[in-house]
């Protein structure tokens, strides 16, 4: 055998190879290359910086993290600061009681050891309290696995429920490509139903239904169902009975509800509201013995933003003792999520309350973010709606918007001879002239022959201005270019 | 189809259904229900405590993080702290100009954001500087990718490499259970070659030929060698000329060599050194082509044992450029590793340095632990060796003793009764005996009609004469119930 010929990329994992992640895909690594000789070379673009509008985080592009939620973790990171007489001027009252009440839930106060490995069981008593609090309908700290983000959390349910090519998982149709990846990886079978942009990205039950019937009528074992609310990449908020229709759906037809509720404190209209899908299967009298359902939580999203710190955690019900087990034996073998991450998502369920020292800065802080991103995603809103041939629904939660392109066909064939995807070749074109970042629709699906962007409301506010108008006068040449 | 019957544990991935994770498992398990109850009924049971031998998970124990590092963390956490006056009489100098260092490698000094998929540059630049400084031989930022402990990147590794239950993985028996469970998610074979216990857990490059041989003529496709140094579960330290041999075995045979190099400060043996097998591979003249190899550190064990933060790295070389790219995307598809850890792997790679203000310190701390270490090893070591029918190597190095035990045929059958493997049936009665945990050998394999334990060195060093003399008693009683 010839030496190294074993690691050849053709004889890799064919479900590595077929694995697609547009989030960070060509566009994004193209962009880093760009930022480096904006670096190394000032004034060899038509532009002066990178404006990141592919990804959905937050602190990346000038948010500040909540004051409140980082003096706990320093103070847990280095409890030696609880017994210093400077410590009391540096942080707030509660931060300190805070962490002193964490620090008494953690086994020999370890910050620095192995937990459990669904997490901290004090901590999964608070995110309970939480959930708790939120839904009105009591939640379980066992049923609680802190992950180090979602992600894990999505390839762990992915790993149970795939056994091969014809296990099927019911993925919406714009979806956020971790569903998408995780399905290769996996080596199952993504079965797409499609929301509906004329009706704001509506889901239809009797899509839903159709495809189903259809994956099945091709022998394909349909498992579970994944529904994104509020939405990623459409940010649309799912109405309670569309919400009532899909929990019965799956019950009727056997499928685990793979709910992710990461932006559940991202809902910018008025006339929406956040609903878990836990509390509206229990609402409807559904317990434990009618529906498998896990809900998804990361500290990444909200008003928090903390992607870096990696937290988040699975809500699980509707499992029996053995395949609980078998979750539990999964998570095991990576041994636990990291514990600052693990606090972190314990924080996010559980701030400051009326009557907190921090309270009124930290309630600051949140409405300040949020109200900010609903001006930005209303301005980008409008700014898309005006321009030739684009045409954008409401974020009406989670940091996007996903404006439709109507391209004309000569800039179609212009991408076919560039051997791009019509969306790619223009995200490409946008980037290269512009340093604006999207990502292309094609990396998230969309029904043939439409095409996308996605665009996060993500850029600080006082940076919106600059996004729209480098993005109009793109948009404008690009247009005179090919038009047909 | 009846509701929730697509999730009955028989119908769950056969893989995970498979895979096996000792060092969690059963015993660990049991642990934990009489620690439960020690709690709610105290004098329920024949000890007052549990004393766990049966994890690496060194703070859980009472090891106390090095203040340095903390330090460190505390202030990325919660940047502010460095405008503020008090934090110079609460921090050290050092500490507070690292983190300043750290915080302006970050864009945005964003300890909240994801970062780059390998990790943040700077962070690669102070680690691939650390490896340089460590091994005499160039290192590369780009060759490193920061990932959440050493699992994750094992994994990664895994998944890259097996597609099939054709393609095999040589790993040693004994094993850390971490690459048997992999290797049985990721649907592999573990080609299994045995470490010569009666040579110290020797590793002979005649049985490794003879088990890659074996593999190939029933037509696996054997992809990498996996090896432990310094050992898990057995504790040997490498000889140089042993490691020149095995790399050239890779090199000769085209395998991916794996190196799992986490316990490289935790050599206790005066005349044993850890070498990289990067700096192995080096100074034979091997350079990128010769050799696909990768190395995987971790910020939980050394003296830091940090195991709760999750960092970790792997040093990736010899891959080509697609291969290198098939990494990046597997690796951007979980976003990033956590940052804490991220951090933290930097620092580990990097510490103070003499001339620093915190270097007396922290070199005090250090020398402290792994000399602490070295002499819980020799007593445990001692105490095993003086038992009835024990005999026990030398640990060299890592956290752990592997002890043989002669268990008379009477415990044998004993344990055929009750349905358990000898060892893990001793493992059990020595539980519920003393509150000692320990993992049986049969977690990590073994030389069959061997019969063993791992049992950490980790009891802080005031409670070592309490786990011997417990111990003691335990195993006394044990042999004159079985004696035959």
């Amino acid at each position: 055998m010839a030496p190294a010929a074993s690691v050849a990329v053709e004889n890799l994992n064919p479900k590595v190879l077929k694995c697609e992640y547009a989030v960070r895909g060509e566009i994004a690594i193209h962009a880093q290359r760009l930022q480096q000789q904006l670096q190394t070379q000032p004034g060899s673009l038509p532009f002066d910086q990178i404006l990141f509008c592919n990804i959905g985080n937050p602190q990346s592009l000038g948010q500040q993290p909540v004051t409140f939620f980082r003096e706990v973790l320093a103070l847990c990171d280095h409890p030696c600061l609880l017994e210093k007489e400077e410590t009391k001027s540096l942080f707030s009252a509660d931060a300190i009681s805070r962490a002193k009440q964490i620090l008494a839930t953690i086994p020999g106060r370890a910050t620095g050891a192995y937990s459990h490995s669904q997490g901290i069981e004090g901590l999964r008593d608070a995110i309970a309290a939480g959930i708790t609090s939120r839904d009105g309908f009591p939640a379980n700290a066992d049923d609680i696995f802190i992950t180090d983000g979602a992600s894990p959390g999505v390839h762990m349910m992915m790993q149970l429920l795939i056994r091969n090519e014809k296990d099927g998982i019911l993925c919406p149709i714009p979806q956020y490509p971790l569903y998408s990846a995780s399905i290769a990886l996996h080596g199952g079978a993504l079965v797409p139903y499609y929301l509906d942009e004329k009706t704001g990205w509506g889901l239809e039950i009797s899509d839903l239904k159709k495809q189903l019937e259809d994956a099945r009528s091709k022998g394909i074992d349909v498992r579970a169902l994944v529904v994104i609310n509020p939405g990623n990449p459409t940010g649309q908020v799912l109405a309670e009975d569309n919400q009532y229709d899909i929990v019965k759906f799956c019950k009727n037809e056997g499928l685990v509800l793979l709910a992710d509720e990461v932006y559940q404190e991202n809902i910018y209209a008025d006339n929406k509201k956040f609903n878990s899908f836990k509390k509206i299967a229990r609402s409807m009298g559904y317990g434990e013995d009618d529906l498998p359902l896990v809900s998804f939580q990361s500290v990444s999203k909200g008003y928090y933003g903390e992607c870096g710190k990696r937290g988040g955690y699975m809500e699980i019900t509707g499992f029996s003792a053995p395949v609980r087990e078998q979750i539990y034996k999964v998570a095991s073998v990576n041994l636990c999520s990291n514990i600052t991450g693990q606090i972190l998502a314990s924080l996010v369920m559980n701030p400051p309350k009326v009557g907190d020292e921090s309270y009124a800065s930290y309630k600051a802080e949140k409405d300040a973010i949020l109200q900010s991103l609903a001006r930005r995603a209303k301005a980008l809103e409008d700014a898309f709606n005006k321009l030739e041939g684009i045409s954008c629904n409401k974020a009406e939660g989670a940091m996007y918007l996903f404006p439709q392109i109507h391209l004309p066909q000569k800039a179609i064939e212009a991408a076919k001879a560039a051997k791009k995807a019509p969306d790619a070749f223009y995200a490409l074109r946008l980037l290269e002239s512009t340093g604006i970042v999207v990502v292309s629709g094609s990396g998230f699906g969309q029904v043939p022959g439409t095409w996308h962007i996605r665009c996060t409301i993500l850029p600080q506010e006082d940076k919106i201005p600059a996004v729209i108008t480098r993005f109009k006068a793109f948009h404008e040449v690009f247009m005179a270019e090919y038009r047909d």
